[in-house]
């Protein structure tokens, strides 16, 4: 099968063995997979990580290895079963469209799809899953709305972590894919207030279509600042998806009194704080990076239903030998928002 | 009256006038106030908080006028009513003992006392408390006992912040007052494998006393660790209360999956930490520096009865003359821990 495989920060489109299916597990024909904020981010940093993960005594071999043969990411995505494994076939059956969350089940735990080169991703014509996991799409719903339901699921997390209350004020900071989608999920779940901040003014065109009611260039007016203006003395909460050096920093000396912030942005290094600011307002800080099987599978209810807007995320979808121009693309806020990798086609951008 | 007048870091005894209570307001001769690691911190960092707060963009008037002119600390006291302000009256009488969260009702919001040269603290013969924030105390109840309800109100607070559920494992770091008080409340909560870090040789066997399962010295075993190896998968819930320079990244550091991280400890400056280890963890980090009215009234309930053992945690009870001789003695964890100042005595060191 064809795969775009990344090494030394390039992809290349190979002829690989397709994967076979083991017990319990089932081969997909990947129709859809979209480029992850995370995918970005390790593609750029990859040294950086590798050297922190060491520096922390993480096991690190196989990633370190993985970057040398070549890595498959891709995590996520929509498939349709073409293959099943020996004792697969209870739950989902061939022709059955599929997502599921981006691991595989091994002995010593779940593994992470695209981290090592012994469970690939979906950049790629197929791709093994465990039945386990996988969710089945139904026939109404478009591959592109299936695909976005791992976004999604993080922006249900995101949201439950915070546990907010009708009243609560939402501010966005960064209208990536991730701070969209949490945006969206908020309004249906009946947040009134929601502010989004972005430097890029096709973002916050798209936040407001997605359901921010106030938008904000972050470099001139500090979301914190109008949300607390609008919504004086509201329980606050503040989701950082940008990753932006220092920006955790001004945040917590921004928020007002018991706010609540949810970091998914993943910053490349150190970032430093002041502590002291951040006891005397009695904050909270979580950080997300999954979601349960729950919220796994409310995402792709809500993909499925008509109340959430998703496709204005969608910019693009290109075939495997466009992956690095679509990376690339992905580099200009005003021109691209999600972009979907679909492994059956050419061209696309 | 006669007042510890906190002045160019050091406290002088002097004469003051006498507060007079205003409407809703009661006079009480003080009994007993515990010396706070908070009134440590600020006595030796004033200078560098205020330019921090300044750097902030904070008020800092009433303080900078408070450091000049001279403040009067104290907020974890008891005092016994001995004159009503207009109005007062109606939930507390001439004679009662009371406590009171450590704030007197403004029209433009509670003020904490010793803050500004105002609202005065108990390090005094007497002080003025709003009748609205007052609790009675038991005539059964020492003075002693009731003058620990606020750090007590901490304790309770930052296990509540927790949502501690009963497999879960509590790691302290840090056995001062707060460490120790969190420790002995979590043992009456029936947490089973509470693991306490100290320096200090006579810290550990206060938190043994106190209730903990374990205990470290932190500078040759780290407690996160000694709690992974006791109880390998359990959610964890490291209660970090000594403020030292890289604690928390440290914390964030050795954490296991999962873990909430709570916050007491005041770390002088900035902090630095590695997001990306907080978010691949799904690390919560709780700063806190109060108490809710029901959580302090808890705390009172507390060390009415007879279930938390509060005497191990005072040492010493001290003349407004030794104020300055016990906030140097405390800087020797080996000596004191809680010293509680009694402004009816002389002597006690």
């Amino acid at each position: 099968m064809k795969a775009a495989v990344l090494r030394d920060q390039k992809f290349y489109v190979e002829s690989v063995t397709t994967p076979v299916p083991g017990a319990g597990q089932v081969l997909v024909k990947v129709r859809a997979c979209g480029i992850c904020g995370s995918d970005l981010h390790f593609f750029k940093h990859s040294a950086h990580i590798l050297a922190m993960a060491k520096k922390l005594g993480a096991p690190t071999a196989d990633m370190e290895r993985g970057l040398k043969e070549g890595l498959i990411l891709g995590h996520e995505f929509v498939g349709e079963v073409v293959a099943l494994g020996e004792g697969a076939g209870t739950s989902v059956s061939i022709g059955d469209r599929v997502c599921s969350m981006p691991f595989v089940l091994k002995e010593a735990g779940p593994a992470l799809m695209g981290s090592t080169p012994e469970t690939p991703g979906a950049y790629a014509e197929y791709m093994v899953l465990s039945e386990a996991l996988c969710l089945k799409v139904d026939p109404s719903i478009p591959d592109e709305a299936a695909a976005l339901t791992e976004p999604l699921g993080i922006a249900v997390h995101a949201i439950n972590k915070a546990a907010m209350q009708p009243g609560d004020v939402a501010v966005i900071v960064g209208c990536g894919t991730i701070g969209l989608a949490i945006t969206a999920v908020l309004k249906i779940r009946g947040i009134q207030t929601i502010i989004a901040s972005d430097l890029s003014p096709r973002r916050r065109a798209l936040a407001t279509t997605m359901g921010a009611t106030d938008v904000v260039n972050g470099k001139e007016t500090s979301p914190v600042s109008r949300a607390s203006e609008i919504a004086p003395g509201a329980k606050m909460v503040i989701f950082e998806n940008t990753g932006a050096p220092g920006m955790l920093g001004r945040i917590i000396n921004e928020a007002p009194q018991n706010a609540k912030i949810v970091v998914s942005g993943i910053a490349p290094g150190d970032e430093s704080f002041i502590p002291m600011v951040a006891i005397m307002k009695e904050l909270q800080i979580s950080f997300i990076i999954y979601y349960t099987m729950e919220e796994f599978a409310e995402a792709l209810t809500l993909v499925s239903g008509t109340q959430l807007n998703w496709r204005p995320l969608i910019t693009a979808s290109v075939g495997l030998e466009l992956v690095n121009d679509a990376f690339k693309a992905l580099e200009d806020p005003e021109k691209h928002a999600k972009i979907l990798i679909d492994p059956r086609k050419t061209g696309g951008l």
